[in-house]
């Protein structure tokens, strides 16, 4: 059994290439660990993509696979890949479980991951206070004092979102000034529980059975300073999961897959990459989307060249 | 008054370029003739927006001006632009009223207006029986013979959208095949109102009050054949609403706006193209909205290096 078209990957890109293959009547499948990646985690409620004022993550990206099913001809299967390999002119995957998978083109739309801090005691506190998601974690701690790491967007985000919940959030930002949208930042300016520290280096989160402390460095005066605290969340930013692809691509700087941007090809004939996983400079919900349907069209295209060759 | 971004167009992309630029706080005027663009004459349902496994298309863009006015720092104009000039760092735009608009950055996202046949007696009958908009004039021709001329996915989708109305549906291909997404032939396929005529070289459409027949040429045979009808819709393309931004762009073939796909620039710093007006191979209605997005944030980088310069 060869597909069409493999799909590797449940986000907002990969489930939209799976709509318009099937509407294409590709014989397709959708490979992913789980629907939604970072959207079913995403902090504050989604208010940007067209359409949807405001909405949670997990109920838009309930929207979007309930739309991708619809699609009789695209299979699903709850797996991970591990690897992908060519073989003349079909690409052949293999799952962590080992099973095989065969198919004529396939798109990446792993996605990303969020990026470890690598402070210590963070792994040791995973889940004893240390986390990555707010949305899921936000509620255990109401009324404790919190810190957030990392003043980009995801940061100030996530502050935004726990003073739904904490007595007071702490932002510490590495750089010497936050970077994200003018939006973010004036909300933030106008919550009284919100602290911005900024030229914080975080060197130490400290606790007994629980997380109760973290330990900075001031890259100024290079003083240490320590925070009583019940809760930390990393948004630092992601790491694209895109080692599965090694040797049929190439790779930017943060090991993001480099694609052609008009149709989303990668340097293999047939190999596209569409979402957070690739080069590209901007990562939203609707780029994700519309480089799902472009990696899709481009799929069939390449497709029906192949199969002229071939008859 | 200098705007940050002056936003031309009101389909999909223009408005997702505006909700973007709201976010940012950029000092936005949108400017359109109407909102919706295709969208709003779009003849049969959306099915392919993900979030919305059917919707009409004019329900959708409602959703999508509902959702740009929440936007506090976007302006909406509704006009028409005839021209923009570059002078320094600044943008003036003219109107067709003969209003001057300054603004630091554009994005054109113009789209496409319908490509007429020049079939002889065309304009004569338009209202009278031609129409370009099934969505619109469908219903007026209920259990009547229509021609429908373009077996591209436009022409097949407004042949299955007049199967709820007409009695018979001729679809008139000048190709010795058709040109569409296999859904939608398998769709025509099933139905027993529709005949697809290939080789069919439309010559002359015929009335007195209204239309009542057209005659074409079959470009094997050479016959001339005459089909008796009560109404006829084009759907042969677009072509694309650029000629506004003559002298600082460069044009496609099909008279397109060159850009660059990473962030859909063109060759003037500072305006971007955005959506079915530009060079782009795919148009969709989630890849205008991506394209819009990525534009706007573009437009936003710009700006910021623009503003530093000038400090």
């Amino acid at each position: 059994m060869i597909y069409d078209l493999i799909i590797i990957g449940g986000g907002p890109a990969g489930i939209t290439a799976g709509i318009y293959a099937g509407r294409q009547r590709m014989k397709t499948l959708l490979v992913a660990k789980e629907f939604g990646g970072q959207m079913a985690k995403k902090a504050t409620e989604v208010c940007n993509y067209p359409g949807f004022p405001r909405i949670s993550g997990l109920e838009l990206i309930e929207k979007f696979v309930e739309h991708l099913k619809i699609e009789e001809s695209v299979e699903i299967k709850m797996a991970v890949v591990r690897k992908i390999e060519k073989d003349g002119d079909i690409f052949n995957i293999t799952t962590t479980e080992d099973e095989k998978l065969q198919s004529k083109t396939v798109i990446v739309s792993t996605g990303a991951d969020p990026r470890p801090l690598e402070a210590v005691g963070e792994k040791e506190f995973i889940g004893k206070g240390v986390s990555y998601c707010v949305t899921c974690d936000g509620p255990i701690f109401k009324n404790k004092n919190i810190a957030i790491i990392g003043g980009g967007n995801s940061g100030l985000e996530a502050a935004l979102f726990m003073t739904n919940y904490a007595k007071k959030i702490y932002v510490l930002e590495f750089g010497a000034e936050i970077k994200a949208d003018e939006i973010n930042k004036k909300d933030v300016e106008k919550s009284d529980k919100i602290e911005i520290i900024t030229n914080a280096s975080v060197k130490e989160i400290k606790g007994e059975t629980m997380v109760n402390s973290l330990v900075y460095e001031d890259n100024v005066s290079k003083e240490m300073k320590m925070l009583e605290i019940g809760g930390i969340f990393i948004e630092i930013g992601c790491q694209p999961a895109t080692a599965l692809a090694k040797g049929l691509v190439d790779f930017s700087k943060r090991d993001e897959i480099m694609v052609e941007f008009e149709t989303f090809t990668t340097k293999t004939p047939g190999l596209f990459a569409a979402g957070d996983d690739n080069s590209g400079p901007y990562k939203q919900i609707v780029t994700a989307t519309g480089e799902g349907c472009k990696a899709s069209l481009a799929a069939y295209d390449y497709l029906r060249i192949l199969n002229q060759k071939n008859k």
